[in-house]
């Protein structure tokens, strides 16, 4: 299947949809060759098992705006189920230190999310702005796999006091430093487990995952509860204005946007920053042994969320924050884009979603015109076929900044 | 604490609560030296969080015999509740072949759990049996880790068909021909994706695992059940007394042991060849980092199963065997088989609880006397204070076969 593909992409990228015509053979995919269509491996059946759990909430054109707010509020109803945020507030935070910056200042603080934790965020605000001047908006900006919070904020990395007045040349990840110079209120975190939340150094994210999972939440549950304690600190400032509230997610960290989106209306507008693909239909497809003779699941524990992928998966929740304004970065396919679309349309807001793909596949011609990725994929084929060009994987500014600016006007 | 340890056990094991007293500091263990008792670190909140979940059913001496049976049933709903077990019953099961062996036959049938699975096992009926002349008794047996059925019931490795008429010298995990031979109907099955259930010759425990989970199921949950139909196959037998079956498990099998015993008043007696321990303190306790610089969960996600250890531990899945016969073979702590044997004494049977510790550990001064496992252990550190002998970790004929024969008389 590897081979035959590479062949063929050499060619025209008019004869992918051969590829799904002729399904790989033999080890590169799950089958079984009973009459009765049963399989004897575990691996098999529990496949086919999961197969049977159709997305109960999967977006299907909404026949008006009506039934897709019907919709939304089942999707809204199913996340709070799965991510079981706890009934209990969080205690009230704290401010333990702020320094002044060129421009803004930074306040450290301390939240609370649940009883045994302390998760310390940073807020940066505009020089000028308080109560009678509020900022022109506010944005919770969640990082991605091996990013901090200080990274995102331009701070020193492992400076978590922030002693150092030093700053380094900012990095394509300081979002939160980015979108405060736009005169926001930004509000950086840390994904846990990494950087400040890890355990001397360590990013366990597979053993607090592990952990969680035992007792019944999971990373992006908990992940996402941090968050939302952020986020509402960050609402009840009174320098923002509280109709204007972004948040915003580079990879990994679009997981707990996807979830603040579900749960919270009150959120203005969404930056998702990485690339838009069925996370489901993946695991089914990526099936070609990897060189230790080994099939793997193509993410780890973290992303882990018992239940989820048998309510919905990403494409249905970017459809369930229409009609608020979102601006998806990094492409993917086509095919989810059209659902999307039609979701804003059906919302009376088809100008409110903000397609971006990566530059490589910025034209539609060298994107792969499929609508059933095929099962027996590498990863390497995967990118391909959903038009990813992981090199390219970033914060984009460059895309981000002006629609921040037209959707603030 | 590794070094001090070792050193403490080269003389008397009298010291050994000195050392839970004067716990390994620094980054053996997980702690905070914020005032407020607050983790920084994910790792240190969520197992905090963890600690508030104690296990609800754990087993409290109870007061009388009622009592006892009263929270057996509350055990018993928990575990229907977390394994989650279909309502549909298994299609029927079908004989595919029948082989002549010394002394019995065994009988290869195909059961079907879930809709696209089909789970081979085989069943191994004493030469004379039939309905008129019923068997002693039955016996389900599951196997440990890396066994296959056929090494259960003595025929070659990989022969799923039965074709081969030349058989091994049988091996210590032959549990099965050893009940046979007994005059039990007994039945072996695999674990779910290993031998003839694993893809294409890949044991991957973890990938069935991540599927299961992710469809809100569990590995356990659904071993349990296939061994649940297997089982209930079993008793449907006309040429066996329905009132003495048997669940025989080692290792890894111990834990659908548990769930059946919860589940399934019907069973007469049980098989735990393991030691005994309690899960949940054991992941708390194993923090030591590896060579690799990590901390891990002392298992894989087949060992994981949502909320299992805020309901109990093994120990209390144990108690509530009572007043059922069960034999431990391979030792453990004697904290937990004082409130195993108090369960018994409360169920007005405490003759039919009967423990073996390892040879090595079978004196009791030989034994760690621990009321609480210290935190800040390595895995050796933790089987010597568990008093467990790993390189002798067998099926224990020499202990079950003659308890067997006692219960069954």
């Amino acid at each position: 299947m590897r081979i035959a593909y590479v062949a063929l992409t050499v060619g025209a990228l008019t004869v992918v949809p051969h590829i799904a015509a002729q399904p790989a053979s033999g080890d590169t995919i799950i089958t079984t060759n009973r009459p009765d269509g049963r399989f004897v491996s575990t691996l098999g059946s529990v496949r086919s098992w999961m197969k049977t759990k159709a997305p109960r909430l999967q977006y299907k054109d909404a026949s008006s705006g009506g039934e897709l707010a019907a919709w939304r509020d089942s999707v809204a109803d199913a996340m709070a189920r799965i991510m079981k945020h706890p009934s209990a507030p969080a205690a009230e935070a704290k401010k333990v230190k702020t320094v002044q910056r060129d421009g803004y200042r930074v306040e450290r603080w301390e939240t609370y999310p649940i009883e045994g934790a302390v998760v310390p965020i940073l807020a940066l605000i505009p020089d000028g702005t308080d109560e009678k001047n509020p900022a022109k908006g506010a944005a919770l900006c969640i990082p991605g796999f091996a990013q901090t919070k200080e990274m995102l904020a331009g701070e020193n990395h492992g400076d978590y006091n922030l002693d150092c007045d030093t700053l380094p040349v900012p990095g394509r990840s300081a979002q939160a430093l980015m979108l405060v110079k736009e005169g926001l209120v930004t509000v950086a975190v840390d994904n846990p487990s990494f950087g400040e939340l890890s355990d001397n150094g360590r990013a366990d994210y597979l053993l607090t995952s592990r952990w969680l999972l035992e007792g019944g939440w999971s990373y992006l549950g908990y992940t996402s509860w941090c968050d939302r304690v952020a986020l509402q600190w960050l609402k009840e400032r009174n320098d923002i204005p509280k109709d204007r509230v972004i948040v915003s997610g580079f990879s990994l960290g679009t997981e707990p946007l996807m979830v603040l989106g579900a749960l919270d209306e009150s959120i203005y507008a969404f930056v998702y920053n990485d690339f838009m693909c069925r996370t489901r239909e993946r695991a089914f497809v990526m099936t070609v042994p990897d060189a230790d003779n080994r099939r793997t699941f193509p993410n780890s524990i973290e992303h882990l969320i018992p239940e989820f992928l048998t309510e919905f998966d990403f494409p249905d929740l970017v459809c369930a924050l229409a009609p608020r304004p979102v601006i998806l970065t990094e492409g993917g396919m086509d095919r989810d884009f059209d659902i999307i679309r039609k979701a804003y349309e059906k919302a009376g807001a088809p100008e409110n979603v903000e397609i971006h793909h990566y530059a490589k596949y910025a034209d539609q011609a060298d994107r792969v015109p499929l609508d059933t990725m095929p099962e027996g994929v590498d990863l390497a084929t995967y990118f391909r076929l959903a038009n990813v060009d992981p090199p390219n994987h970033y914060y984009k500014a460059e895309w981000v900044l002006p629609w921040l600016r037209k959707i603030l006007k």
